[in-house]
């Protein structure tokens, strides 16, 4: 089983996503189209949905909260890849290296407001436009936790899972959440359907700065390496300091860039970081499928891709 | 009459405002602190309140909503300054000059989205919490708009006023709309408030051109001249292009700003061009008070604030 299975839902997404936006100044007409054509994955979304056909058999009111939570993560890559100077998203240049970083700033101001747009339009009530603006913040907070780790000598494991949680697994959390919302099940259950996202995010952050160390370039569709220029405190990182933090300085202090992600890759593998790294992920992937053990699901759909966003290899 | 009779209203607004954010990653809470901390005349949340004690005598209900639109109004100044390079602001730096780009990114977004959850948890409508969200893509396409002026070498005095209506005005417009939306007021009038404030809002962003290139830095508390380097398209020089393109254009293109702002304020001196902006200004605000004459107010203290808005000096 692939995320293909999802293509016809994608596809459905993708297309009503670029039709959001399409009035306004030339230039943020341009970049939202072309942020939004991009080739993302379209997990929130699809899990947003993928939740509400598990929970009702009916996703068509949440398809504006699935749309408007995708733009909202759109904005946050476009703002994200300004600070972190990357040039490739998603197998293309970033807006800041196609346009500028002025046209940048604003088409990523604009995606948000697009969201907020959709989401206050949608006829959904205070406490779910509330949800959603809490995960705004967390957003803002875990992307400012990240640059500050930047410069910060010592993180801990606590700090680093604090901060992921805040940047990457609040929103996966809150797809869940505002789709259980929108299905009006129990709070205990709305709860337990954002601790499932939490802990999914967790693991999937993690996931994400594994394969960002031992994946090539083309495979991850993104600009590597940034992780370890900007001094990115990663999980694999985190535990290799913890075995030799003097050499993992000096393979991070490297010029050449290259030389230093094989170094580090071959220092994962020697030490079994790899296999420390993925029981850590399936523990993540056990917290939450714990967490959800209350809730009535219809079918195994949510399950299902859950497990293909847990395998995915890039 | 001046400012100073608002004296305990803007210190009740600054006092509010700076603790709205205040726990958090360091580098927000100190970004968040110092831009709310700044000097600035609280003109649109001064307009809020004013305009419901006006309609009311009460504007207990309008507070918050006042409060999040001056965060809004500040998050939009943040990231202009990035793409302006703007380096001073209320006579002091600007967050990206004394942090830097991406800090100032992210407390921009920030700002944006503490002033989205004051709203959405202040238990106002649907109408209104979508009122608040035009207002936000408003100020994008502005911006935008301004952007692409820069590089554009003939604009018309009609695309001037739009860009002018979506950048500043529209916000403004918000202020009063939102306010009679909270006091509930007729539809109708709801829509005679938003126009008063577009019409002051057009005879501000004049003003606010003109006193550019009149006044001089220490005067405007913020860093002048930006607007001659950046080739904005503001209302003194398209009068001026329109007088004599050739030789305005000359003045442009100075290498030394200050006497490129001379030439430019000596030229609009002799043309009498500073008579015919005054004019246009007076125009717009007369437009403001046509907009309102089926409003019920029950006392001139709108009326009075929008005076000293019209006659201020910086």
């Amino acid at each position: 089983m692939s995320f293909k299975k999802y293509k016809n839902l994608s596809d459905k997404i993708n297309n009503d996503l670029i039709n959001i936006y399409t009035k306004g100044p030339k230039t943020l007409v341009e970049t939202y189209h072309y942020t939004l054509s991009g080739a993302g994955k379209r997990i929130r979304p699809l899990l947003v949905i993928i939740c509400s056909k598990a929970l009702t058999n009916d996703y068509s009111k949440s398809f504006n909260a699935a749309l408007a939570i995708e733009i909202l993560h759109n904005f946050t890559l476009i703002h994200d890849d300004i600070m972190d100077k990357d040039t490739i998203r998603h197998g293309k240049k970033t807006v800041h290296e196609k346009w500028d970083n002025s046209t940048a700033i604003l088409s990523g101001d604009l995606l948000l407001a697009s969201s907020l747009n959709l989401m206050t339009t949608s006829n959904y009530n205070l406490d779910i436009l509330s949800a959603f603006n809490k995960g705004l913040i967390a957003v803002c907070e875990g992307q400012a936790y990240d640059k500050e780790f930047e410069t910060k000598d010592n993180v801990s494991e606590i700090e680093y899972l604090e901060m992921i949680e805040k940047k990457t697994s609040y929103l996966i959390g809150m797809c869940l959440e505002i789709s259980g919302m929108i299905c009006e099940v129990s709070n205990e259950n709305i709860k337990n359907l954002f601790n499932y996202g939490i802990n999914i995010g967790r693991g999937f952050q993690i996931q994400d700065d594994y394969l960002e160390i031992m994946s090539n370039q083309n495979n991850m569709e993104k600009s590597l390496n940034s992780d370890i220029m900007l001094g990115k405190k990663t999980y694999p990182i985190l535990l290799a300091k913890q075995i030799d933090e003097k050499y993992i300085n000096k393979i991070l202090n490297y010029n050449d860039i290259n030389e230093a992600t094989l170094k580090l890759r071959e220092f994962i593998i020697e030490n079994k970081l790899d296999q420390k790294i993925k029981c850590k992920i399936d523990t993540f992937f056990d917290n939450a499928n714990d967490s959800i053990r209350s809730v009535n699901f219809l079918n195994d759909e949510l399950f299902e891709f859950v497990k293909l966003i847990k395998n995915r290899k890039k």
